[in-house]
C-alpha cells in the first residue's frame, strides 16, 4: 500500500465507507461460485421494469456480454436509464437462465452519471449500422460492434508483440519524423512548426532540412539488421494520397520485420504466414464472442473461410505464372495483363478467386517495377527481383516483402542509374561493413483486421476515424 | 513447411547443401551440453591470432556477450577482420574458461560480408564514448552500449504492454494526426502535404482544417474511458520546442493510461508506482548483463539506488508542503518559491534531494496553474486541483497525472471562462451521457529509460537520434 509516509491515503480512505469487492463484468460473469457483497460498475445497456422485478444489463467494456442485474422495483429511479453510469452492490448468484452463468441481485443501485437519452445518439437495443455510428467519433466506442472491434484490436496488438518476442526479435521504435521517403512509396506529409506553416516564404525549417512523416520503417530496420539478426517494428505510417477507397488510410499501422542471414525468400514468407496464423489464432481464442459478432452480423461467410485458411498452407505462385493465369482468364480486364506491368486490383481479385479465395503469395516481380533495394534474381530474359506480395480475398495486398540487395556493386550501379547515390550514401555504407543477405516484410494492420473480421470499410477498424482516412469525414 | 503446392521451396532448398543446426549466440552460450554440427552467424567483435590457435568473438545482437570461437590458424583469411560478417560451423563444447559456459570449435569459417576496417568508425575493443557513436546513426547499433540499450528498450516496451494486459486494460491506438492541442501543452508540429508546404499562400489543407502531430493521447483515451474502465496507449508524441536540454525530445514515446470509476488520486498513483516497479523488475531480470553495462560504466551509483527504490514506497508530498520545504531551504533559488508558481527544475532537484534522492509524488497543484480538465478539489483558500507529478532524481518530472473533471457544471463554467466552449463541445458531450469519475497519467518512456539506466543525454536512449531531438545533429 502506498502512502506509508504521511498517512495521506489513510486520510482520504476514511472519508468513504468500507466497500464490497469490486468485480469487472467479465469477472462477475466468469465467477465459479456465488458471492456476497459484490460491487459492479458500468454503463446501463438495457432497463426492463416489470411489476415484480427490475432487470438491468450492465456493461463495462471488459466483455461483449453484459451482466444481468435483478432488483426490486423500489430501486428504480428516474435517472436510471439506458446509457447512465451506475454502481450496483449486491449478491452474485448462479443465474437461472441458460444463456448466462451468473447474475447480480442488487441491494443498492447508485446512478453515478445520468444520461441525457434524448440527445444521446445511440438507442437501447438498436443495431446501429457502422456508417451511422461513424458520425459520432467520441461516442461510437459505446456501440457493441465498435467495442468488440477495439477489444479485438487490442488483443491483436498484444499478439503481434508476443509473436515477435517469443521468436527472439528485438523491437525497434523506428522514427516517425524522417527525411527519407523510403522508395517513393507515396505522397508524403511534410512537418513544420505552426509558425513556419504561416510564414513559409522564409523557407526555414525546424530541423534545417524538410522533414516528413514516415511511410515505412524498413530502411531504419535494415540498419538494425546489421547488428541484430531479428528486428521488428509496429507503429504508425502515413500516406498523403487523396484516395476515396475503402481500403486506404492516411494514417495506418504497419508491422514490419527484418531478418539477417536470410538467403531465401521462402524464409520471409514463412514468417509472414506464421505471424498471420499465430495472431489470428490468439484473437480467436481470446475474444471468441467479439469475433463471433462480426462473423454473425457483418460477414457471415468469413468464419468458415478463416478456419480453412488457418488449416492450410498459403498458396505460392510466381508473378510470371500470375500473368499467364490472367492472360488465360475468360474475362476481359480494364488493364490488359502483360508481363512487366503492375498487377491491378482487378487482377489481384481474379488471382485470389482463381486460387480458391485463399491467401496467395505472388513472388519474383519484374526488376523494373520494384524499388532499388530489392534483390536482383539475375535471371533472364524476364529479369526479376526476389519480391513477394501476399494477396488476400476482399482486401487485396495484405503484406509485401523482399530480399534486400546486400551486394555493394549491384546496389551502387542501380542507385547511380537512378541518380540516388548521394541520398543513399549511408545505405551503401551498410554494405561496406559486414553486409549480410537479409530480407523483410511489412503487413498493414488495419487491412489485417479488415480481412479476418470481414469488415468492408477500413474506417471501421480504427479507434478514431477523423484524420486517419484520406477523405475527411 | 510451406510450398507444398508447386514445390517451389523444395527447388530452392536443393540448391544448397544439407546444413548444421543454426543457433543464435545467446542459445549457444546458454546450451546445457556439447553438440556437433552447430552453425552460428554474426559479426566479428575480435580476432586474436596466435601461433597455434585463432580466437574469434562473434556477436549477433541476441546478447551482450559474444561467443568465443576457437579455430586452427589455417582457417584465418585476409577478410576475416573486426566488423566482418561470418558464418562458423563446428562443435559446441564446454569452455575451459571460467567466464563463459560454451565455446565453438570451428570446422569452417565463411566470411559472408567483409568489413572495410579503415573507414569503419568503430574500432576493435575500444570503448567509444556515447557522444562519439552518436555521430553515426546508421552504425551505432553495432556498439556494445547501444546494443544493450536497444535490447533493454525492447524488453521495457514488451514489459509495458504486458503490465497493462495483465491488469485488464484495453490498448488503444490514439491518433497521431489530430486537430486538438490537448491543453496547449507545447508548441505544435503542423502537417501538410509536400505540395501545400510549397504553396501555402493558397491556404488549403489536406484535411480541410489545420492538422497537427499529437502532444498527448489523453483526451482520446478519455473518450474510450467512457466505454472501457481501463485503457492505455503507448505511442509517439511530439513537441516543437527548440530546447537544447538533455532531457527533451521533439519526438518521444509516452505511456498513457486512463481509469474510470476512480475517485481517488491515490489509485492513479498506485498504478504509476506499480507500472514503474513491474517494468523495471522485468528489465532487470530479462537483461541483467545489459543493465549491468550501464550500471558499471555509465552510472556506477545507479544500481544500488534502483534496488532501494524498488523495495520502498515512493514518497508523497503536497504542492503546499513542497513550497514550504523550498521556502525553508538553506539555499537561494533563481526563481523564488511562492505558492501559486510553477515548480522549476531547480526546485524539483532540491525536493528530490531533500526527500533522499528517491521518487517523490507531488500532489494537489494550484487550480490556476493547471489545464481545464483537472478536477477541482474545491478547497480554499489555497485552491487546488487533484493533479500529481512524479519527480525522480536526475531526470525531474517522469510522470504527470490527475483526476479529470467529470462534473458538467464545473467543466462548462471553466471552459466558458477560457473561451474554449466551442472547441471542446465534444468533450462536454462526454459528461452528458453517463459521466463517471476518472483519472489518468502519462509517463515519458525515454525519461524512464534515462532514469533507470542513469543515462545523461536523452538522445542516447533512442534508436535514431537525428530528427528526434529538438536540436538538430
Amino acid at each position: 500500500m502506498l502512502g506509508a509516509r504521511g498517512g495521506w491515503r489513510a486520510l482520504r480512505r476514511c472519508a468513504s465507507l468500507p466497500r464490497a469487492v469490486r468485480l469487472r463484468v467479465r469477472e462477475a460473469l466468469g465467477a465459479r461460485e456465488a458471492a456476497e457483497a459484490v460491487r459492479v460498475q458500468g454503463w446501463v445497456r438495457s432497463v426492463r421494469s416489470q411489476k415484480e422485478v427490475l432487470f438491468l444489463h450492465i456493461n463495462d467494456g471488459s466483455s461483449l456480454e453484459s451482466l444481468q442485474v435483478v432488483a426490486d422495483p423500489s430501486l428504480e429511479k428516474r435517472d436510471l436509464t439506458f446509457g447512465s453510469a451506475v454502481e450496483v452492490q449486491g449478491k452474485l448468484v448462479k443465474s437461472p437462465h441458460r444463456m448466462q452463468n451468473m447474475e447480480l441481485q442488487a441491494e443498492t443501485i447508485h446512478v453515478v452519471g445520468p444520461c441525457d437519452i434524448w440527445s444521446f445518439p445511440l438507442k437501447m437495443k438498436e443495431r446501429h449500422p457502422l456508417e451511422y455510428v461513424r458520425q459520432f467519433p467520441h461516442l461510437r466506442c459505446r456501440n457493441n460492434t465498435l467495442g468488440a472491434l477495439l477489444r479485438i484490436r487490442s488483443e491483436a496488438t498484444a499478439g503481434i508483440h508476443s509473436f515477435f518476442q517469443d521468436n527472439g526479435y528485438v523491437h525497434i521504435h523506428t522514427p516517425i519524423i524522417t527525411s527519407n521517403d523510403c522508395e517513393g512509396a507515396g505522397e508524403l506529409f511534410q512537418i513544420e512548426t505552426s509558425r513556419e506553416a504561416k510564414e513559409s516564404a522564409e523557407n526555414t525549417h525546424f530541423f534545417n532540412v524538410p522533414a516528413f512523416l514516415t511511410v515505412s520503417g524498413q530502411l531504419h530496420l535494415e540498419v538494425m539488421a546489421g547488428a541484430f539478426t531479428h528486428v521488428f517494428t509496429f507503429g504508425p505510417t502515413f500516406r498523403a494520397e487523396n484516395s476515396q477507397s475503402r481500403r486506404h488510410l492516411a494514417e495506418f499501422y504497419m508491422v514490419e520485420a527484418e531478418l539477417s542471414f536470410t538467403e531465401n525468400l521462402q524464409d520471409i514468407m514463412q514468417v509472414m504466414e506464421d505471424l498471420f496464423k499465430t495472431v489470428t489464432s490468439t484473437v480467436l481464442s481470446k475474444c471468441p464472442r467479439d469475433v463471433e459478432l462480426f462473423h454473425k452480423y457483418i460477414a457471415p461467410a468469413q468464419k468458415g473461410r478463416l478456419e480453412q485458411i488457418l488449416k492450410n498452407k498459403f498458396m505460392i505462385i510466381s508473378y510470371s505464372e500470375a500473368v499467364e493465369i490472367l492472360k488465360q482468364a475468360p474475362q476481359t480486364f480494364t488493364f490488359k495483363p502483360e508481363w512487366g506491368c503492375d498487377l491491378q486490383t482487378e487482377h489481384e481479385k481474379y488471382l485470389v478467386k482463381h486460387c480458391g479465395e485463399v491467401p496467395v503469395f505472388v513472388v519474383n516481380y519484374p526488376y523494373d517495377l520494384k524499388p532499388f533495394y530489392m534483390r536482383d534474381n539475375e535471371d533472364g530474359p524476364e529479369h526479376t527481383v526476389a519480391a513477394v506480395d501476399l494477396l488476400v480475398p476482399g482486401v487485396g495486398e495484405l503484406c509485401g516483402g523482399s530480399l534486400r540487395e546486400e551486394r555493394l556493386p549491384f546496389l551502387e550501379s542501380r542507385l547511380q542509374r537512378l541518380g540516388l547515390t548521394d541520398a543513399y550514401q549511408w545505405y551503401l555504407d551498410l554494405r561496406k561493413f559486414g553486409s549480410v543477405p537479409h530480407g523483410g516484410f511489412g503487413m498493414g494492420f488495419e487491412r489485417y483486421l479488415q480481412y479476418i473480421l470481414g469488415v468492408d470499410n477500413i474506417k471501421d477498424v480504427i479507434p478514431f476515424p477523423r484524420f486517419s482516412h484520406s477523405c475527411v469525414l
